[in-house]
């Protein structure tokens, strides 16, 4: 047996051992899909250990994330600073090998993976990422930017729509240095994958502008690693290798759905080792420390390399090695200035408003870029004079996603890590459930990504509930660790972009269509998320968000005039209101005797402020199709209603 | 001029018009595929405006919703029984023709649209309850169910991942009788559609076995019809027609994004209308009113004729009409009668009690079908000895639809809307998030898809944050028209099943994966969304739901024994509760001084019932990835942790 057959045995039985060990785990895709993972980290997968590297290392995506005992092995045997003990606890609470890769807990995990299809996308972000730097920086015999981003994806990836979505993408926009690795078992945990697929996947990823390799036999190391390195020559079209492999091989349920879910038993993993002559999976041999060693080399001689040409690039471009630096340097920026107050004074609407600031700040922010889901004449999410993206122009800052809402959240999660800085992208507030799962990860890795959504309300008038906002807001408040933003004007939007600028947390812009009166106060009340606006202490307090803000100053000015004194608190970010000291949230819920929150959404988050005996103004069911003001009407949104039905409650 | 080429112009005008009137629409691609709806309605869409006789109508899914304009107009020229003034109320309040097509509000409009892409992955349903009834009740020469189901999408729809993931399916499924037609103008709203999309579009629909039909010129009636002609002819593939079409045909920005959201002016739609030499688009020629009667006779023709073959096919084969009138007939069934005693008894988990109810409900409700996200080991959403649908088998009650979860919810909606009845679909609750927008159509539509989550919380343990819910209970909560259940024991699950078969709505059904202690109460109760479940009056009063009503008892017996009384009530549907008579919520929500909530999710609506000064005990961060008892001790979902915190509160 020839050496890298012993490596992957090895290797192999490294996975089932851990597996077995933790309980649980998906011992099927480790096994089946072992000599993959083997050639890619022997071969070709380029990173260094020591310093991460981020200009020069190779990105490696576990779409799969459900192989991540084989991801984990690999590791060990190739010296990526994971020990036995760490193996040891995988799966286990504050490990660093989770039951899925989580980005920010290992350290060479370059994206959090679990839910299907996500990892593809992210690893096309990575891929955008790289060309824009590469376009700017790179010169002839200098490539600083050069990596490559390998993703790792089985059957259940490629069926998922947010996959469909983002290698359409992919092959419109030849990243030609994306390596997809398909992982091609044709088993999923229902059986066969052939029961719900039956597609020619070569032809349909040619259709796509793909390159295609196919290997027959994914357990051949000669012929995987050969396939790595012709797609690694793809000139412009990214690649995909389908590898024809068999899920659980070596075991006795080889090519069978039944081992997808279930760790081998004690016996069984004596036998598979038995089988495969390894007694201690954790240990290695000499032989095996040697090729490992060797990868190392290869690893250190292609950074020094890097380095060696690095120092030249610097010394003899200097001029760009300037803009480098300041392209990748993490400057502190003061959104609130970045419109001047008569700019601000204009009344203008909040994806105008946003339109003005995101141009301000990508003269500051040179790494600032994002996109549209086909909407950027109505979201007016675009950096003016950023130029458009694409194959032809990666120096563009505005990618053009097409009608993808889920991709387009996933790919910038990946844009976002690659670039280490917020990228935004956009479409209506009604879609963003098209787009839940990438939103959920950003918050989850804690990545700036920043998601911008016009039409923030039934105010989008004619074309019905379907592009009606209601359960929108509520849903993504509920979301851990992400700051839902809706601001009432210009002002409040800058001081929430502060916010977003120095939490580096990924955030939710919700911006009206229409255009709002300036009405906020100073920039340190806006950034505690909600505050008091106008009153001081009364009968009544509204609590209102975005447009409603305005709304609910108009009724504070009847009611006022009726001799019932009224407070009017505006709630930007309700995330950063509940982190304020109690004292001031108590101060600020305590200026009326009947607490009243007014959102033209249905949140019930509003009960935690007012209570039970609180008035919660809200849209409770789906919108209509008719005029945004003659839906004021219909939803009771308009000051002399609302006037009354807290007349009413006063009355009891 | 031929007469055809008339009903066109006219048709085309008649959109503008109303566009124009409305002054909002899209005018783009209701004046591009003009000549795409007329050769449909004229010569191949046969639908019976009378009776809507759902065994013989075809099914027209205009996933294009945007393209209502067109739609409309097309109805209003074929005697489908809009009126002039329905169409000069386009867009207005309470209309039957709004913005989008609506379900429910406009007789023939077969399933609601709007957001790109669903109505693809409807139709696809559509197409399979085709084939499920077909299969059952055509028998030689009697082909009582032989619709075809047309679809209208645009560069958006096709776009999308739900539709790819739909298309993909749709070809495994081999749906003959499935057409779509393309309305390929390479434009979307932000430029060519090329900027985001250079698919070989043919060459992908053939990689997911469809039968492909280019038309070089979408405008040329004749090679329009033949198309369609051609694609009901085929035998074992669904059929793409990708019409090449210019946007906004004839006006001055035809073939430009600009023309897709902007009505004409005044002035454009005169011009527009001479140009074609129409002076007034509601008044139909005698010329072209005889060609709309033509196609009601063809109409009338097809349904005199089924009408006919059916009178046949009920004296020649009684026992097959027999069987017939049982399958679609609605029998009113009670739900908690489906389980034995002994079998409630035994303290199944969710997802076993939800498998034993799903075959009995089928063995009485005869259309119940639906599928599963590749997961049913797990989910055990399945109906044991229904069978597996396939192209081979379309008599299987279970769809397996590949790691496909958001077509899987629409797919499942178009399937309930064609077989009358509810439909299930099924994946991990963390997943529910793919979904969000068919579960939201299936509320705004108010039809009975039943979807069905398990492992419904943290304790799925060692898959990791990206697996275990927090934010989903909330999110889904949140859509208007939605029960959502989460029962704590088989019993709670039965009277859920009775709520949902009652209420003909669409439901969320979040079951464990773990087993369930049996504890509660009587079904009237149960059926009552929350109820007092152990205890009387008494200090602390805990509110839970699912597998934490347990544990609420466990906390309840310690306090209890310190003298501490504490009641525990039981929450199965939120909406069912917050439906009861106000006396009884307040009755059930007076019991204990402290209120406590109880649940392993961050879902804010618990503030609606326990006020200001109520205990939430919940869980707000994400999870980890750890053993699902470990995880217990770190969310402190334990008693002596839940003991400790209210006494804590009692103290102060």
């Amino acid at each position: 047996m020839n050496v890298n057959q012993k490596c992957i045995n090895q290797l192999r039985c490294l996975s089932a051992e851990i597996i077995t060990n933790a309980k649980s785990g998906h011992p099927g895709v480790a096994l089946g899909a072992t000599t993959i993972m083997y050639a890619l980290f022997k071969d070709h997968y380029f990173y260094d250990v020591k310093d991460h590297n981020f200009m020069a290392r190779d990105r490696l995506v576990l779409s799969a994330g459900h192989a991540s005992a084989l991801y984990y092995s690999a590791a060990y045997m190739f010296n990526f600073g994971l020990t036995e003990n760490d193996l040891k606890n995988f799966r286990k609470l504050n490990s660093i090998t989770p039951g899925h890769p989580e980005y920010g807990v290992t350290n060479f995990v370059e994206v959090s993976t679990g839910p299907l299809g996500q990892g593809i996308a992210n690893a096309v972000g990575m891929a955008i990422g790289q060309t824009m730097v590469a376009s700017r920086f790179n010169i002839n015999k200098y490539p600083v930017f050069d990596n490559y981003t390998y993703c790792f994806a089985g059957d259940g990836c490629l069926m998922e729509g947010v996959a469909q979505e983002a290698i359409s993408l992919a092959g419109t926009l030849k990243l030609n240095k994306l390596i997809l690795l398909y992982d091609y078992n044709n088993i999923t945990i229902d059986g066969k994958a052939e029961m719900a697929n039956s597609e020619n996947v070569a032809k349909k990823f040619r259709a796509m502008n793909w390159n295609v390799i196919t290997v027959n036999n994914g357990n051949n190391y000669f012929f995987v690693t050969n396939a790595i390195a012709r797609a690694k020559k793809s000139k412009n079209k990214p690649t995909v290798i389908i590898f024809k492999t068999q899920i659980g091989y070596g075991t006795q349920n080889a090519g069978k759905n039944t081992i997808h879910g279930k760790p081998l038993s004690v016996e069984e993993l004596n036998e598979y080792k038995q089988k495969f002559g390894i007694e201690n999976p954790y240990l290695l041999t000499k032989e095996i420390k040697d090729v490992a060693y060797k990868t190392l080399q290869r690893n250190n001689l292609q950074l020094e390399k890097w380095n060696n040409m690095f120092a030249v690039y610097k010394t003899s471009n200097p001029e760009l090695y300037k803009q480098l630096n300041a392209f990748v340097e993490n400057k502190s920026i003061d959104a609130t200035k970045l419109l001047k107050d008569d700019v601000i004074a204009q009344n203008l609407s909040g994806r105008d408003a946003n339109e003005l600031i995101l141009k301000e700040l990508s003269s500051k922010m040179p790494r600032l870029c994002g996109g549209n889901a086909d909407l950027v004449p109505s979201t007016k999410v675009y950096i003016k004079e950023g130029g458009d993206y694409s194959a032809q122009n990666r120096r563009g800052k505005n990618i053009h996603f097409g009608i993808r809402e889920h991709a387009m959240g996933a790919v910038c999660n990946g844009l976002t890590i690659y670039l280490n800085n917020p990228t935004f992208c956009s479409t209506f507030l009604a879609f963003s459930n098209y787009m839940i799962p990438p939103i959920r990860m950003s918050a989850l890795m804690n990545i700036p990504t920043l998601f911008m959504y016009s039409h923030d309300s039934y105010k989008v008038g004619e074309d019905g509930p379907t592009h009606q906002c209601v359960d929108q807001l509520g849903q993504l408040r509920l979301i851990p660790n992400l700051n839902v933003f809706r601001p009432c004007d210009t002002k409040e939007l800058l001081g929430c972009y502060n916010i977003a600028l120095k939490d580096k947390k990924p955030c939710v812009f919700a911006l009206t269509k229409q255009n709002l009166t300036n009405i906020s106060a100073d920039y340190t009340e806006i950034q505690k998320g909600g505050y008091i606006l106008a009153g001081d202490f009364g009968e009544v307090e509204i609590l209102a968000t975005g447009s409603e803000v305005e709304l609910a100053l108009k009724v504070k000015n009847i009611l006022d005039g009726q001799d019932i004194k009224t407070v009017v608190c505006s709630f930007p970010c309700l995330e950063k209101f509940d982190a304020q000291a109690k004292e001031y949230q108590d101060d600020v819920l305590s200026r009326g005797k009947l607490l009243v929150s007014l959102e033209a959404s249905n949140d019930n988050i509003w009960y935690k402020y007012i209570g039970k005996d609180g008035l919660k103004l809200s849209i409770e069911d789906f919108g209509k199709s008719a005029n945004g003001s003659v839906l004021d009407d219909y939803f009771g949104f308009v000051p002399t209603g609302i006037v009354n039905k807290i007349k009413k409650i006063l009355k009891n």
